[in-house]
């Protein structure tokens, strides 16, 4: 037999919205066959059920220990690295991965880094405000005219790729450099809420006309991927364009 | 988006008494997404059946072009390459291949050679009968304690490892859509200087200091490499900041 002794515990699956509890079990079981363990749901329509306990085959305890979360953000918690899934190439980009490349990258922060792989709901997929929360689009290459592959078939594929990519390690992978810690997804959210308030504050930004602008720069710091330190700096300049209008004011 | 002009019309994918007829569905969905068309089904328990047309999800044309024999020899007919996927290793073994080195090896037969892929009963799996009727014995390397991979997920991954190298071959993998030219280095020296001087004037940066600072700021958004239009609003938030403070001071 073949001995696969992989830690994928860094590694969280979240379903956004899974519709049929079926999926949720077949994810379940595509996930343990592959050693993966970490399955979050953003809420699930109908979660226990007897149809994903069925689809499971076995690996209830992926299901036991699913984590469940009413908001994405809730689930991407610490997650530092986030790859969103999405059949549909949208207009405004974020790096583009196919599940091969997806799958070296993912690796080169395995170790170190909480990771998150993010799935929509079955019938629409991500909406593009999740896909903005993400750093890297994963698209699998289907056929353009049939694109629409089950919802735990796709977390088959793409965490069958890491797997393949971790088996196939020694000889396909350079470690990356010691690097400074990256932020968490939750240090970015409030960051992007101190950001808001400024760019507001500044007149740079009309409350009402914010959205637009907003997914932008998320786009921007996901591409970047700040290091903590560098977002302690931002942090830092936003705090202190703050104090100086409140001090000119004064 | 991707333009995959790809011919697996020469690859059958062949179910042993699949007991399931969700299962049939499934598979012939995961078929038709990675651009296959040929089902085999040896004997199936339930088919046609409005399970197999639910879990299909508009992959219909392959369960209506099916090909339902009463035995495994008849399927294979005039295939010159047989492929078994089968999670047990045997005692008399075959060449084993992994789903990657399998669609090397099915690539460069794929244009001359007709191909099949058996997989067999849900529950049970190919017999070493019907083991021994193939050239080659697939193995997903799944986690050894827990090696029940659902059918269609099987079919899925196989035919994945297929299309995948036939798009990294012809190189036709997705590449991201066109997008916003770059900033040129000119334009971010220019940028550097407009924010330095915001900087100081926030008192965020003493100008006795500002060297290393400055450093940092270069490396984040190197790392970013800004889009033009992304460049412009940068310049527009400096702006505004300057105004502002200039503004409160009046």
């Amino acid at each position: 037999m073949i001995d696969c002794t992989t830690d994928f515990s860094k590694i969280r699956i979240i379903l956004v919205h899974p519709t049929h509890p079926g999926n949720i079990g077949a994810a379940a079981r595509a996930m343990k066959t592959m050693g993966f363990s970490q399955l979050y749901l953003v809420q699930p329509r109908l979660f226990p059920h007897p149809d994903a306990t069925a689809r499971a085959a076995g690996a209830d305890d992926v299901l036991t220990h699913a984590v469940i979360t009413n908001t994405l953000d809730e689930a991407l918690g610490d997650c530092s690295l986030v790859i969103g899934t999405s059949a549909r190439i949208r207009a405004l980009t974020i790096p583009l991965l196919n599940p091969r490349q997806c799958a070296i990258q993912v690796l080169a922060e395995a170790k170190t880094t909480e990771i998150a792989f993010v799935f929509g709901q079955e019938s629409s997929g991500l909406s593009n405000a999740e896909l903005h929360r993400c750093h890297y689009h994963l698209y699998i290459p289907t056929e353009v005219n049939f694109s629409s592959m089950n919802l735990a078939a796709a977390v088959q594929l793409v965490i069958y790729e890491i797997r393949m990519a971790t088996l196939l390690r020694e000889e396909i992978l350079p470690t990356p450099p010691q690097q400074d810690s990256l932020a968490t997804s939750q240090q970015m959210q409030d960051f992007y809420c101190h950001l808001e308030q400024t760019l507001i504050a500044i007149n740079f930004l009309a409350p009402s006309n914010k959205r637009q602008m907003m997914l932008r720069m998320q786009r921007l710091f996901n591409r970047t991927r700040l290091e903590t330190t560098e977002l302690n700096i931002w942090r830092g300049i936003l705090t202190a364009i703050q104090r100086k209008i409140s001090e000119d004011i004064c």
